[in-house]
């Protein structure tokens, strides 16, 4: 079922256009070629909505927001909804600060979000509607466990049916749902949390995946979220000492780069629920 | 003859003020570094001017454009041309919107640009004064090919003439003319379009040539084109699996810091047209 | 004594909040995770303060600089005075213009900084109050060599006593001082200035050092100096051809992820003056 996923997005090459921020830009638009798709990145409100146009799927991420960017995100994400393209959500940072919270919840009201992919302190922000966040990475409290999975994943689901969105929460252990049915991921590693934009890189993904495959928004998701395990995992199996963080983020694109459907579909650690 | 540009960018070290796009110009500053040459990069109305006076060459990179950036790039590209700085245009995704077309045509009348290069859709935008690209890479009409190449050749230097350009089209053959002679150039490889910023890091690469040799600005703009190609193939050579499009990245840097002005020379692939 | 200085970011993964450039941002998110801190960038005035107060340090790079970017600064700056936090100060560029030396001077007027870190150049503008740098490098008037160094020390020391910073010039060799104690650091590699974003990683990570040692400013921005050479060194010994400057910098990144305490303190190379 993943491996179609993969599939779709090589044959296809979706045009995807990202409003993200500058910190892993880089990075993002690198995961989107690996994989097969076509990153174009343009985020000033005077071109933004005739961009998303040209695009088959729209990814906005909250990461060094300012309110240039937020009204060229608001403009794309409606003309997004206008055309039906699937916009993905990476809430960066809600919780940390006012502004970046009132400014997801924002997004989240004016625009029709396809998948809402962050971690779970972001999403209980937006869930709740404020929140408190160390930094950009989940705090312990929010940490899905075995223990807290059952609760974690109603809290999820409950959060999926009320925005209509398939809502990808990312931790040691990933849940993806779109309300009714969830995919509970196990994977990857822990030299993800040790690079910049993993979280950022896997939203990308996700978009480019929903672009390819909008007709089947929650595997899409899923499939993206195992391919960025599956490629964490890869890559940390090649890190030997010297390497460190630096050949491991270099690693992660080759293995995205070289992930195949059928390794996709048969390394994927999933279960349903 | 390609050799020496090669070696006076190493023996001048020449400082390449470039006003860039944030997804791609820590790649565009890397490449400066790596062929010898010293990268500055200010986009502030407020300073511009002033840095570009203390550079021998300017490049004007229009990813990620917004109205400030606009602004900087006209205070720049004038003083430049004031001072007699070689002026490099990369019109990045002219053609994707109005803005960007709208933005590229009012850089290329108010700033007497020595160098541009872009995709031939970028150029037809540019030439024609509208376009539709998809995105910032070529569309596929748009491709010169053995067959189309005369056809292509001549428009291009009509465009090169019209403006009083070097103009580079960079694609599966790369045209580099100033509108009687030309260099077609044969070389790269596909892995150059699977990682983000090859043609950003073409035109720094240009900026540096330029900036050191201002009186050969054809075989300046070849040079880079040639460098940029054989770096390509050298790097492509050096990805065995697990390696993939990051590993290339990472080795095309390598292969421009490691070139030589001989093998340069040697290995430049092109026929004078 | 330096070994402590480490063992303590590791210990603490502090959050360091950096307001930086779009060139480098990138590869400073990665150093700080790789010496076990935690980096979360925010540049807009309506979100700097409140980002920072979830900090334990606060990193102010002057790199492509602009009016929103120097308020965001300014207010973060202050509000980390209020908390208590160390700020670093990286006034990358000041001389290059009138408006980069101005804003440096105005962060150092109304921010009370912890370290200051830069060039000879850029410090000397800030010392001056004026200046003239040949881009974001130092001036060859400007290198500290065996010859100037005890009168370089001089001027460092005074500087730093005015300032009441810790004030660490960085070169071929480096000066860490707090006006009375100094660290001449000798070490480091040359092709740490071939790559971009050496000097703001090493502010990054002093941004760190700081965050987790702010009782021992001096030893903590002297163990960040020592640790950054030290790793340059490491790096360019895995340099062998066909690799270059691309593979160093990702060489960079691993030997600050694997460095520990014990070959801090064992392979730093420093006197105290």
């Amino acid at each position: 079922m993943l491996a179609e996923q993969l599939a779709c997005v090589r044959r296809k090459a979706p045009l995807v256009h990202s409003i993200t921020n500058y910190v892993t830009a880089n990075d993002c638009a690198n995961i989107l070629l690996a994989c097969g798709a076509s990153p174009i990145m343009a985020d000033d409100p005077g071109e933004a909505e005739e961009v998303t146009s040209l695009a088959a799927g729209l990814v906005l991420n909250l990461g060094t927001l300012d309110q240039r960017k937020l009204s060229a995100m608001l403009l794309s994400g409606k003309r997004a909804n206008a055309l039906g393209l699937p916009v993905v959500l990476d809430p960066v940072g809600a919780g940390a600060s006012s502004m970046r919270t009132a400014s997801a919840l924002r997004v989240l009201s004016e625009v029709r979000c396809a998948v809402i992919r962050g971690n779970m302190s972001e999403i209980r922000t937006l869930a709740i509607g404020a929140g408190h966040t160390r930094g950009v990475d989940a705090g312990a409290a929010d940490r899905v466990t075995e223990r807290s999975l059952a609760e974690a994943l109603a809290f999820v689901k409950s959060f999926a049916a009320k925005t209509g969105a398939v809502v990808a929460v990312t931790g040691s252990i990933d849940l993806v749902t779109d309300g009714r049915r969830a995919f509970c991921v196990r994977g990857g590693h822990p030299m993800m949390g040790r690079i910049t934009g993993a979280g950022c890189m896997l939203s990308a993904l996700t978009g480019a995946f929903a672009a390819a495959n909008p007709q089947s928004l929650l595997e899409a998701a899923a499939a993206a979220v195992c391919a960025m395990d599956l490629c964490g995992e890869k890559a940390a199996a090649r890190v030997t000492p010297p390497d460190g963080s630096g050949s491991f983020r270099t690693y992660l694109l080759d293995a995205v780069y070289n992930l195949t459907p059928e390794e996709l579909e048969r390394g994927a650690n999933y279960e349903l629920r």
